[in-house]
């Protein structure tokens, strides 16, 4: 099938190259050209802007928007809408929240134009060779999109999850569950790093890959980064975020619901981005007012 | 190769069955003579104490010891000892604690026995049909027992971990990153059963074992449990821990590792084990003191 896509960053750039391979027609755009004719060079069909790029689609349009999260999405859908009518579609690719994409949803609704809010996951690996995705909107209108995914996706790696706003939900709470993961295996190898023996962390996660409960995706990145920096000795513990995580323990707050491992998870990235806390200062200064206990002088 | 199999709990039995499937002579001894029985009508050598199955072993003699950990192990180990010779090697696969391992592989030494320190995971699916282990002792000597863990690991899932302990405390590590990973993904679908979708959790499990960055073996258990029984109405929350956490933790005080997100995890198992506690009594109390806060009385 044919469909346009609006954002050929490193996400939009490898499912457009994937739905080509899989043999769908794409109308490819972004603000920069240089994405777009390189796609145009593989059988891509170029578009200058996002008007040229909709002139290039027959009804019932799809366009695929795959856009950093916030105001960009609005500014491509403002655009978007008075050039599109009554049953075209249009799917937000990217990392959504899930309130704006409900309340996209009913705003596109109102001129008949069906919005879907897919959640993707799997990295630029798995956007380029098959990746997981969780697609919330009209369900009868999903059944035009679903060649999409069948093509986009691994073998069962999409779902569709309900109305608007279900699939970016779902990609937050992935995302929430994900810091608490990674905060685990870590500390993990925080603890061996510390211990009395001496193992290699790549064979380490190599084992714990094959065979055993804890096996899964993240400990064969894990494998991968050991590989390339047997003790991570080139780079420093900083954690940064991007803001699903956060999300997802606001969610947790506005539902009352106990999440502490996946709060704790983020709580410590912030933990990460300073050098000294002023907490750590508060504290080291009352055992000092109660005990006399010594303080590190600031250097 | 020929070996005995000390122990025929779910674990033992089914690498019992795992190795004489794979072509090894398997020495089969238990206080319960049941399962021995079973094994001998699958090819294995049913012995009725262990001076039996020593007599059945020609040096150098292999022992794999699987019972609980804890005394057992040393009453195992405290029979043979005086049974077996130097050059003998004794095998621990179940989970003791990596310090004791370190103490019966010096009590061992002194007789000129080999000791194994090898902790295993993958359930006893990984048992029966492929696991995980990680092993610690005498790295000359287990060129002499790797065919066994050849034979009964998956492809890459088998490790020489370094001397007497870091088998073990492999293991234990694993064990807590677990319990991180666990309660992770459980705080994720204690969000998703709060939310205002209504998702299909074996669903969304499946979707997430396929393509996301989240995928690994622990959720393809959790498809596994919602196929079964889609809320999961028919259990409560109730968490045990069987130790492994709980070492973890104490491991990471002993070191001054920051773990806090494995140490809450064990915490919140801890929390699971009452349904009420006294900690919300006195924070119920002191809102009450302060603020006139209402308090739920007892039924």
């Amino acid at each position: 099938m044919k469909l346009g896509m609006i954002g050929l960053g490193k996400m939009g750039f490898n499912l457009a190259q994937n739905l080509l391979r899989n043999g769908h027609e794409v109308v490819v755009q972004d603000v920069n050209p240089e994405p777009g004719k390189l796609l145009a060079s593989e059988g891509g069909i170029f578009a200058e802007t996002i008007a040229d790029a909709v002139s290039k689609l027959q009804a019932p349009r799809i366009v695929w928007v795959m856009v950093p999260a916030g105001k960009i999405v609005d500014q491509v859908l403002d655009a978007l809408a008075p050039l599109l009518g009554e049953g075209d579609i249009v799917i937000d690719g990217g990392n959504s929240h899930y309130k704006d994409s409900i309340a996209r949803g009913e705003r596109l609704g109102e001129r008949g134009i069906f919005f879907f809010d897919a959640g993707t996951s799997g990295g630029t690996e798995g956007a380029a060779l098959g990746g997981c995705f969780m697609i919330g909107g009209d369900r009868e209108a999903f059944a035009t999109i679903e060649p999409l995914f069948q093509a986009m996706a691994v073998d069962k790696g999409y779902l569709y999850a309900g109305k608007n706003g279900s699939g970016h939900f779902l990609k937050m709470i992935h995302n929430g569950i994900e810091y608490g993961m990674m905060q685990a295996i870590a500390e993990g190898f925080e603890l061996l790093s510390k211990s009395d023996f001496d193992y290699d962390y790549e064979d380490v996660a190599r084992v714990w890959s094959n065979g055993s409960v804890i096996r899964g995706w993240l400990m064969e990145l894990a494998e991968n980064a050991f590989s390339k920096d047997p003790k991570l000795e080139g780079i420093r513990g900083v954690m940064q975020s991007s803001g699903e995580g956060k999300w997802t323990v606001e969610t947790a707050l506005d539902l009352e619901a106990s999440t502490p491992v996946i709060a704790l998870s983020l709580l410590m990235r912030y933990r990460s981005l300073e050098a000294d806390t002023f907490h750590g200062k508060v504290v080291a200064a009352l055992r000092n007012e109660f005990g006399g206990h010594a303080v590190v002088p600031s250097e």
